[in-house]
């Protein structure tokens, strides 16, 4: 049971945002712009990244929601999720990707554990200055989303197709509030 | 130096938000709804929260500033913020606040580290729900505001009067994005 009087039967920050719309709407804002609307990066490697900050938090909700997202939108090479969760360096993922990973791992652990080495060599595999701040800014904000939900143990529903269902509809119609899906 | 190609001389979040205002002015409301607008906490105790969180990080800037911001709010006992950073349990502030504060220090280790017990305390000494709700969230908010300014290694003034300053403007004006300040 969450901490606080959530609906019940609502998973994840669906329910918090519920029991307070004035900070969830710029939640929600926030994760359309960082995963869906303009950058570098593809909708499915941002969803990656979040999965992959999730996973290392153990956030449950947040990992396998955003890691359903992800597959969805890497379509046939949907299973490199798992590979990445199971061994990131040896995923079958690009090297520049690799790196970008790596500094949003080091994100998770502190803003401070981000070293010039690992800004250097994700530049040198092709990332720019949007790559470098989109990766860490999504990194920071799924280290809040995380404890947002665990911090407040609101409701992980445990059945994998629950979060496959989840998957597609983060996919088709983006981050918007509960009344407005 | 930030690791990325940020206006120079401008501080912390500021010159992030510069960058890239289309996440900026997200992470500006966010800030403006959660420290400043309704909320049974008063803004001096959102603004401790904020940077006893910080503390523990290690984020210079947001803990400077924020901790600026909380003294001028509470005026003539402005010297409780640093008690707090020396000793929370011993600092002469309500036993209620202290139960809040314990649950945002839990936040910043991991949301999984709130415990029931922290949530019932806070209870005990008379935290509802939306108390209990802003200081989770805060104090997520916080893990990601630090890991943003940390993560990209932005500006971090060294001179006590320009947070001074800071706190001042954050309090009169607050959380507006650079261009309309």
């Amino acid at each position: 049971m969450a901490h606080i009087n959530v609906p019940e039967g609502v998973p994840g920050i669906r329910s918090l945002v519920m029991f307070r719309p004035e900070t969830g709407k710029h939640l929600y804002e926030l994760a359309q712009v960082l995963l869906r609307e303009d950058s570098p990066l593809c909708p499915a490697d941002r969803e990656l990244i979040a999965a992959y900050v999730s996973h290392r938090n153990h956030c449950m909700f947040c990992r396998n929601s955003h890691a359903a997202a992800a597959r969805c939108l890497y379509h046939e090479a949907a299973s490199v999720v798992d590979a990445v969760f199971l061994d990131m360096q040896e995923a079958p993922i690009s090297e520049k990707l690799k790196a970008l990973l790596n500094i949003a791992g080091k994100v998770q652990i502190s803003g401070k554990a981000v070293t010039a080495e690992d800004i250097e060599a994700a530049r040198q595999l092709g990332a720019g200055d949007r790559e470098i701040h989109d990766t860490v800014l999504i990194a920071a904000a799924f280290c809040m989303f995380n404890r947002y939900v665990d911090g407040l143990a609101s409701f992980t529903p445990t059945n994998a197709d629950d979060y496959a269902e989840m998957g597609r509809r983060m996919v088709e119609k983006g981050y918007v509030l509960p009344g407005e899906r």
